[in-house]
């Protein structure tokens, strides 16, 4: 993938993730998430409506912008191609050092099941560098 | 709504909004707005697929996380009730002033129209206070 599609993956940037629910009205929600091996890793729980939602149709988008540059932005099209358990919180504690520099992830509740959503990404769209005019 | 909701449209947050494909799938990017009167103001141009998206099913879902504290967050869900032109800029203008303090939309287009969803919400969901556990 685009380098600089990686990079904002890679950054601790907020992605946002838009889901379809039942009544095939969009659902949308900020996440954490990384990037590896040519897919972008989302961790949720189980049992929330994204959850549900992508388990009905697994179509989703992503869109990440670089907390530096607004205009340093990404959205991706793709499909879950998995639902990976992260039980264990591997993949939170991970995402809890990069996005907040903490050693573990610190929102645990009784009884959650974190999970992640792989996407295969199969439509990328970079905003390209622009011209600006003023005036 | 709720004072915290219009608070962050009404700090520079970036907005995100999802709407549906004509295939039934997300649609999802970045945008500029603002909060009026009840309604979500939405600035985008005529012919973006957004715009054929919301045409054909107006529901969409809009998302903003405050730059300054990403649990400060809100998820809305409604209706596009009017698209209104703002062909002479004047709330393009408005949202280069508010988001990146300049006089002038810097990004104007030969035969670009500038229009405005008018977002109605219809779920407004706001983060709860979470208390973070350590280890």
């Amino acid at each position: 993938m685009d380098q600089k599609v990686e990079k904002l993956f890679r950054e601790n940037n907020l992605i946002f993730i838009a889901t379809i629910n039942l009544d095939g009205s969009p659902h949308l929600t900020p996440v954490w998430g990384d990037y590896q091996d040519g897919h972008v890793l989302v961790n949720t729980a189980e049992g929330r409506i994204k959850h549900r939602n992508v388990l009905h149709d697994s179509r989703v988008a992503v869109s990440v912008v670089s907390d530096d540059n607004p205009l340093d932005m990404t959205t991706i099209r793709g499909h879950v191609v998995d639902i990976i358990s992260d039980y264990d919180y591997t993949h939170a504690d991970k995402l809890a050092k990069k996005y907040m520099d903490l050693p573990k992830y610190p929102f645990k509740r009784i009884n959650e099941k974190r999970i992640i959503f792989k996407i295969k990404p199969e439509h990328v769209y970079v905003l390209p560098a622009i011209n600006m005019k003023q005036g």
